[in-house]
């Protein structure tokens, strides 16, 4: 807390002290709680973003609860924050939610799913269709509330050293890709390969891998990628609008007096939508660099691939639903608000950005 | 304030006090707001994003802060909440800033103008594209603090009761369409007609007028458009993504502490995605009503009548640019962003869509 804004309420004090019943003059309580993350201290986007949801919280609270942000292994490693905020190690985390699959499957719907929902469709569901209820549910019994606290965006297909021009092309594909995408490349003919983010430059660089996914321009700039690959292809079907989380320790969560709890609920939305903002603008001004001066190769993945690719995701999303019944549950949810959302999306934000991009 | 939060605060101001230097226990002080908004009290969407805004404030500052939200005519007349805000005879008022172009020809670029940008690229756009201190240079003349408080996404083009089957048709069209989308329409041939939201319905119905705009499928059908017009066309070409507006009186602002500044502009950010977030969700359910239960006929503008639309769109707006010079400004940032970030929309949400509806 600044002493000069207390001093300030000091002042203030008076004029209010009437209208109060029975509220004897307390100070405020303080709260150090620790934010773990899956990012390397201040990664572009998702790390600044962890950063700016902490500071927020700090000042919201005016200092009553203050959040010191670590970048993964330095308290504990990348994959390590939810067991130890579940625990109590740390009162938060900072992830997106698919990295749990192994503790539940259902977690994966909260993150990404292949052609799933764009991020105005995601916050749609979370916050007005009973997806964050569902979500409370999943983590519940890890003793963890849960909250959106940023999106990508839809990212990008990925950069290939070799052409895609048919489904045939995808046979035999090393690619850099996880999860359940993965798993639609693999069922497509391809080779998915697993590589820590550390690896993935050489990786491509050497032929060892034929292509890799990342995340968008912003990021993937920064990471090189356009020196070690010649195709930039578009859309990313298998993440069309990541979500990332903050997860926060139920007991710290519950000791918290009320406004203080509204106050941290609050700054995960507003890190939700910071971080849509930034990506965008920081995107849109990447791409613009790679296409214009480092000429990179902009290509669209053709229809019969991303409809086959459609099919596919469908087939492995709905499977993996099938492993417990709360994922079966969250899954039907999910891919409910999805069938019928689209057909709102198509006759608004598709139809507009088609009409706008005629002749 | 509850009585209850305070006292649990209490319980916790001893474990805190030796970490506190200086700190005198202090009331929190209150401040008694008034919101003026520019819709019927409890209107669907908007009014109602009003409420949900005046309760986190409440929430989140402990009732510190106290707003109470007025409905159009309450305390104000709909279109009087600008003047009444700016001289201190309400705190904050809640609308949209094209409602005051003749104050400002600049505010029409923070809510929507025709071929503009969709909520997400707006959001980008203000909140890490510069839009906002423009926003802020524009309002503070008038001793206004402005934010985005909410968003309808891409609106629907309208109620026709004639088919639009090339530029020809819009010739003599008598149509509701208030503002620049107006002049469009104008330009185009077409009668744009002034009405109130009251006589909408029976103009339509009786022949009055051939065609309106309203806003999407939920708050359309809420005020029984469908049983007064045979099509509903889309896109919503001149409302791509409206934002609304909180704006507050300067002085009331300052006079806050810093902590309630944060969260009363937190509280704007959160409003502000939330309600794009329920109209997705309620357009989405309305929409399917129209069609399924209503047979109302979905119908998409010709090609040649949006490209039409859009290169008079393009003139209208940049010659109203030409008013002033800070219209002239703002009309620079808000078009190089639009031109620039709808190249990275089409890579990623614009290709996304259309990848999903393939087939």
């Amino acid at each position: 807390m600044k002493r000069r804004q207390f001093i300030r309420g000091a002042g203030a004090a008076t004029v209010a002290a009437g209208a109060m019943i029975a509220a004897p003059a307390v100070a405020a309580p303080q709260f150090k709680w620790k934010m773990v993350t899956t990012w390397p201290k201040n990664f572009p986007g998702l790390g600044t973003g962890a950063n700016r949801l902490a500071e927020m919280i700090n000042a919201m609270s005016n200092g009553r609860i203050q959040v010191k942000v670590y970048g993964a292994g330095e308290l504990v490693g990348a994959l390590e924050i939810f067991d130890a905020v579940s625990r109590g190690t740390a009162e938060m985390g900072h992830g997106a939610a698919y990295y749990w699959k192994g503790k539940s499957t259902a977690a994966q719907f909260f993150a990404s799913v292949p052609f799933g929902m764009t991020a105005q469709e995601m916050n749609s569901w979370l916050y007005h269709g009973g997806g964050m209820e569902l979500w409370e549910e999943v983590y519940d019994k890890f003793g963890l509330v849960p909250g959106a606290a940023g999106n990508t965006g839809v990212q990008m297909g990925g950069w290939f050293n070799k052409e895609i021009n048919s489904v045939d092309d995808l046979k035999g594909l090393k690619m850099r890709i996880p999860g359940l995408g993965g798993e639609v490349l693999k069922r497509a003919g391809g080779t998915p390969v697993l590589l820590p983010g550390g690896e993935i430059f050489s990786s491509l660089q050497s032929g060892t891998i034929d292509a890799t996914e990342w995340v968008g321009p912003y990021n993937d700039m920064a990471f090189g990628l356009h020196k070690a690959a010649k195709y930039y292809y578009y859309p990313g079907w298998h993440e069309p609008g990541s979500t990332l989380e903050c997860f926060i320790n139920k007991e710290a969560f519950q000791a918290l007096p009320e406004d203080l709890q509204v106050i941290v609920r609050s700054a995960l939305r507003v890190a939700n939508q910071d971080m849509l903002a930034e990506f965008t603008m920081k995107n849109n001004q990447a791409l613009d660099q790679l296409v214009n001066k480092h000429g990179v190769e902009l290509r669209n993945f053709p229809d019969d691939v991303l409809l086959k690719l459609r099919t596919l995701s469908d087939e492995v999303v709905a499977e993996e639903a099938q492993k417990d019944e709360i994922s079966r549950k969250v899954y039907e949810s999910f891919t409910a608000f999805r069938d019928q959302v689209q057909q709102w999306t198509a006759v608004s934000e598709q139809a507009y950005l088609n009409a706008r991009s005629l002749g």
